[in-house]
């Protein structure tokens, strides 16, 4: 006789409501892993050991199995009702179901750049939460604290912190020990918290350049941006530019600590200020982002930057692991993290990698180039089969430096201007004008040029040697010359760039202009002095401060860090300096005007 | 035609001298590889990279092929003849050869145990050195000093330590780019030194008693002990034992300070001893290892105690990872690593787990126990397939507290004694007596039993109830007592382990007694007040200062580690208290005389 086996076909039908799908199912099935499957991004941050309470799921129709205690825990602790909820990942099919998946149990894709060009990424941070309720100690079973705890996770955590060891026992007693761990990348126990404390979980993105900062809270949960807050760098008591800071760092070793202790005391006004206006508390954020240029990131860890100062110009770190908030003492989880987005060489930094990342550089097909243009300008170029760096040294005219009425892009500075049989001006905030800052200062020479008052060779043709804005504020012929220098630095930088590598202007396939210097400088007028080649307008892209957001997305993403410190690595560096042709083409690079090669 | 493939036959023979091994080999075949394939335990600390210089070889006879850059900087800074020795690992088989491999290059077997049973381990400790001259950063290739650093390295190394990378430009300035790098765990860079420093490579064994405290400096480029030092507890002003210790630190978070900082200054003053004595730089000290039970390891380190004072009796911490030499303050290299042998559960600390390393207790077959008795008797049996270990509070009298006329184990103690005619009595290091230890007092009380001068149930039997030793020595009634319990416990210890997992007194393998306390005890005298189950006396073995042995064996083998930790999570504990006829067997165990089950 033979023997027949019976083919088993999907017994149940599972119904997802809010996203109009159908999966079938058998008996026994996990919920978690069948939604999984149909291809939605359910979270669930503990490997379905129904500890994070993330993929909660609304039971419309259907079976509710029995509450599990650590079911019941999550669900009265987040106020839900137990007639209603279940977590997906204890959940065995039992019943065809209807159900809805509340957008917050769906891991969401987050946009990295607000402006410009799209970029986006999945949510996947460092730091993950686990409400536990653990197992006590019992006189035939006597397990130490840190074990009854480490018995509770889902894996072996390791416990790196001695302060939080003699915590524990504290925090296992107050809590009855049903508390909410902590842990920084499926790694270390970060920190432990009585009770339940599953939807408190945020982090910290810091820009910080050498004039400005800006920092924004985030909240790790959903990748939100809870709020925003800028300071001046309090460095800038020491020094305007980063080549005068390093020289006091160098000079002598107090100097490097007064350097650190201002920036510090700047970012930490900065992290107050977004404390106060959000009411989260300190202790729930747990890791800070840096994205810094080589040098602000030296002296932000009172690290001597005497390299920096002479050739080969090389920095002390490129990459750091995720450092303990004790060693820079932010106004942030105590023994919170700190990473810093790699420096990639010499003076391309953690900015520039961290722009590189919000903006997707090293994934675009075809050739680009990356600017980012300031004290230093940064240019990065993608080819179809390279990444290579440089840096010009741009002096700070662009950052309204050595120029008679210039100022940074602060209130009352003049950024933009336009000739309409008079002279038309805005200032930042609208304030009464006060200076110009470097776009004003690019669209004054353009100005200037097509109506001959300066010529091509930067030149004031009248005779007082001296051109009226207003009232107060003039250029000088030695402020045409300075600027006439930066944008010949950043012009031979980019032609040395495009030279090397046998890319022709026109096989450009788009430039990406970084920096909040980027977001007003007219690009016409860009072109027209010389600053970029000449290409289509709307291949040039102004994606604002992609540091922020680039250190936004090393944040909230894990594989992000991956690929930027793999990048890092590969990206090449080309000294200009080195190049035998480097004074030649910045010599011939000085005259105002188009160009393309 | 047919093509015929000639088959290779070995080419070159090479003969070891000093081995008396002979060895064949083919043209470019790797020298090291081929010693390490004929069973020669060779050292290759770097992955065959020519960056330990551990697997140096005497070339008698044979083709000296042209010195490398990184052999030739070894061979100089060891003050080696180019002409004769080689790195095996950067050798290249071109020829027969003749050669000697000197002691130095051979991981050699270590024994762990000088006293008692044999047990021995390979040195494989958690420090590498690498002596690399580095490639200095370029104009044209600017890598950050860390990188410089990282990329001579045979793997991708971690720096953790943010101090190093302050100094990082300074040392590599110093020594022009040729430094020594430490490595901790094959994962972390631990220091980096100017210049060559491969053959200083030191750590510290620490067994942290109660009431004495021992530690020897090892070499761990050969595992050689250099030397021992020991000293009295500070900690024993609060307090002769645990319990009173225990106490204190929690009556008062002070008195934890307090406590901490006792052992501290205690194990700080050893550590300045031995390297006063040895003229080896703190800076060479990477590592101690430290051995305590479990209340001295957490006070410590300033971890509260007060789970360890009420029932269940749990201890905080089980196992750590390596804690940074900065939590500590050991007057080792500032940034230097501290590993704790685990504890076991409840009171079973680290000095047992670490005593169960050196006398290698798990692997043994058959049934053993294990012993150490002190104010605490820790209990530790084996069975064919299991390990179960308990704690008995024996109570202080074995260290010769709470008795009239009692002492610690130190000069003047009496710790031996008999009746020969008349009682005969041994004082350690021969000083006028000034009273008696634990096992002086095992020894008093089986001669006074056996001269009927106390009853089997412990009653003086003159009427003074008082029985003289020397002129100003003496045991009254309640020393007796005191006596009589703390056997009692130990005893019943023995009896309810044995009971439980039903091995009978002649089932025993063997007893191993660790600690000071065994050393000098008298078996006979054990076995006749019961102390002891009457087993054969030969398979009663002393084991010494396992504690300290198990300390050394843990400094100078990562592979000893992985064992003990996963030994600690296996044993299971028998809590006596729990126990429902713990009382009966208490009282029954009362009584003076042989006994076995």
């Amino acid at each position: 006789m033979e023997s027949f086996q019976m083919q088993s076909f999907p017994q149940y039908e599972i119904k997802i409501l809010n996203y109009e799908k159908v999966i079938l199912a058998n008996q026994g099935d996990n919920l978690a892993q069948k939604i999984l499957e149909a291809g939605i991004n359910l979270r669930v941050d503990c490997q379905r050991k129904g500890l994070c309470g993330k993929c909660l799921v609304e039971i419309i129709k259907g079976k509710l199995p029995p509450l599990r205690k650590k079911e019941n825990l999550i669900l009265k602790e987040k106020g839900l009702k137990t007639d209603k909820y279940r977590l997906a990942c204890l959940y065995k099919i039992e019943s065809d179901i209807k159900l809805n998946i509340p957008p917050e149990s769906i891991i969401h894709e987050i946009s990295t750049l607000k402006t410009g060009i799209k970029s986006s990424l999945t949510l996947n941070s460092a730091l993950k939460k686990y409400y536990l309720a653990l197992k006590k100690p019992q006189i035939s079973s006597p397990h130490s604290g840190l074990e009854c705890l480490q018995r509770g996770l889902p894996k072996k955590y390791l416990i790196n912190n001695l302060d939080l060891v003699k915590k524990l026992p504290k925090i296992l007693d107050k809590s009855k020990f049903k508390v909410t761990a902590v842990i920084y990348r499926d790694n270390e126990i970060l920190s432990l918290e009585p009770g339940h404390t599953l939807d408190e979980a945020y982090g910290i993105a810091i820009d910080v350049g050498t004039t400005t900062l800006v920092a924004s809270l985030l909240n790790l949960n959903n990748g939100q941006i809870l709020e925003i807050a800028t300071s001046a760098n309090s460095q800038m008591q020491f020094g305007a530019d980063v080549i005068s800071r390093i020289s006091l760092a160098v000079s002598n070793s107090k100097n490097l600590s007064s350097l650190k202790k201002a920036i510090i005391t700047s970012l930490n006004q900065m992290i107050t200020e977004l404390i106060k206006k959000t009411q989260i508390k300190r202790n729930y954020i747990y890791e800070a982002v840096i994205a810094a240029n080589t040098t602000m990131n030296h002296l932000l860890l009172g690290i001597p930057v005497a390299s920096l100062a002479t050739a080969p110009f090389h920095a002390v770190f490129s990459k750091l692991p995720p450092l303990s908030n004790q060693e820079a003492g932010l106004n942030i989880y105590k023994y919170g993290k700190i990473y810093f987005s790699p420096n990639i060489k010499s003076f391309v930094g953690g900015d520039i990698s961290a722009g590189l990342i919000a903006s997707n550089f090293g994934n675009r097909p075809g050739n680009y180039l990356y600017l980012d243009l300031g004290t230093n300008g940064e240019i990065v170029l993608k080819t179809e089969d390279k990444l290579i760096a440089t840096s010009t040294a741009a002096g700070p005219a662009f950052e309204g430096m050595n120029i008679s009425c210039g100022l940074p892009a602060l209130p009352g500075a003049i950024y933009k201007a336009s000739y309409d049989s008079r002279l038309v001006f805005s200032t930042i905030k609208n304030k009464k004008p006060r200076g110009v800052c470097g776009t004003g200062l690019i669209d004054l020479i353009a100005i200037f040029l097509e109506r001959e008052i300066i010529s091509c060779q930067g030149r004031i043709k009248n005779k007082a040697g001296k051109i009226k804005i207003t009232e107060n504020i003039y250029l000088t012929q030695k402020d045409i010359r300075e600027i006439q220098l930066a944008a010949a630095a950043v012009k031979t930088g980019i032609k040395m760039m495009l030279k090397k590598h046998n890319i022709k202007s026109k096989d450009l396939d788009g430039i990406f202009i970084a920096g909040a210097f980027g977001n007003y400088l007219n690009i016409k007028n860009s072109l027209k002095i010389g600053l970029l080649p000449e290409i289509d307008e709307k291949k040039i892209t102004f994606i604002g401060n992609a540091a922020l957001a680039g250190a936004q997305a090393l944040l909230l993403s894990l594989p992000a860090r991956e690929k930027i410190e793999s990048l890092a690595d590969k990206i090449e560096y080309l000294s200009l300096a080195s190049q035998a042709k480097f004074q030649d083409d910045f010599v011939n690079s000085l005259e105002f005007k188009k160009w393309s090669i």
